[in-house]
């Protein structure tokens, strides 16, 4: 399998395939319990299709972490792109993130396993929120001392992925969860109580198709 | 090894080793990576210690997380035993948690590491802050719907387990990382600022001995 990068519509249909179903299996069974046989075989291709290319499954894993959170940080770039209040493209950014692990639930236990372990997704993930709150700090958006901010972006993306399990597990709807996610995080940053819940509640945008 | 319930004092000598190795083994490696033998010579005492009390890691492992947050539940509720106010009581909580897992790392890295996905853990430490969140929404102390508690308790658990990774790591002290939590928290939970800054910096009652 080659490096992932590039866009979706770029991935051959056996890479798409791979990809789909090296999802589903790790975030199934954890990183150490899918052998390159059984990913062939959900995937419908031959083993030496993933063979020839010269990887493991450890590798796979980075690649696929990788890609996947590259994918999903330029889709919400895109999304957002007309965006400028640092609290609306928070709440913005957490909605995003829910309502994709409902519409997409193999994404959504993909993430939800490895987003606060694997070190490319951690990274990936805190760095679009950390742009915001810094220049939420700045601009007195927020109120937040500086030496909180790593507070901030662990309690968000922990709340994040609580709220995704929450969702991909039954227990609530991505509206509620997403919902309430974004409202009390806003708070957490000093956003007066009725401006959080309002922007919690707002239309959200259809996410950006990956076209880079 | 019998049934981890009891107080401390009333563990002999090799319970209690063994049950310090434990804890440093399944923080450093995971529950599947730790043999009996590893644990006998960890703890200094010999394999048949732990295999005549009938015990299996996995066994091991779960008395041992049990033991261990039915201890530091009982601790924490004999400190607040005087404390009322909700906002309070769950600013004391999340700190009283963090400087411990400074005080003894071994203790703080296996909540970091279990505390999110052993069930009997996961429940335990959720029942005291479950509690004070619905008395506190009861009493309007706090500012959250009845169907957000179980949000806010996902976010609570996962900031205070962040704080705590942030403190074995060394990358917080254990009065930023508690203090800030706090803060954070209370505001999410509609606590005002300034309130909120004050409960989270009070000073901080020593952790009651495990006496019951």
């Amino acid at each position: 399998m080659p490096r992932m990068h590039g866009t979706l519509a770029a991935m051959s249909s056996a890479e798409k395939r791979i990809q789909d179903a090296a999802m589903r299996l790790f975030a199934e069974r954890g990183v150490t319990q899918v052998t390159v046989s059984e990913l062939a075989e959900a995937a419908g291709v031959a083993r030496g299709t993933i063979y020839n290319r010269k990887s493991d499954v450890g590798t796979l894993f980075e690649q696929l972490a990788t890609r996947l959170t590259e994918e999903m940080t330029t889709r919400i770039d895109a999304t957002m792109a007309g965006i400028d209040d640092p609290a609306r493209r928070i709440a913005t950014g957490i909605r995003l993130f829910v309502r994709r692990a409902h519409e997409e639930p193999p994404w959504g236990r993909f993430v939800a396993r490895f987003g606060a372990t694997a070190p490319t997704m951690r990274a990936l993930l805190a760095a679009g929120p950390s742009r915001d709150l810094e220049q939420g700090v700045r601009g007195r958006r927020l109120v937040l001392r500086r030496e909180q901010i790593a507070a901030a972006l662990a309690m968000m993306s922990a709340s994040v992925l609580g709220a995704i399990v929450s969702v991909v597990d039954g227990h609530q709807t991505w509206r509620e969860a997403g919902s309430t996610t974004a409202e009390l995080f806003l708070r957490a940053l000093g956003v007066p109580l009725d401006e959080a819940r309002a922007l919690s509640k707002e239309e959200l945008p259809p996410l950006e198709a990956e076209t880079q």
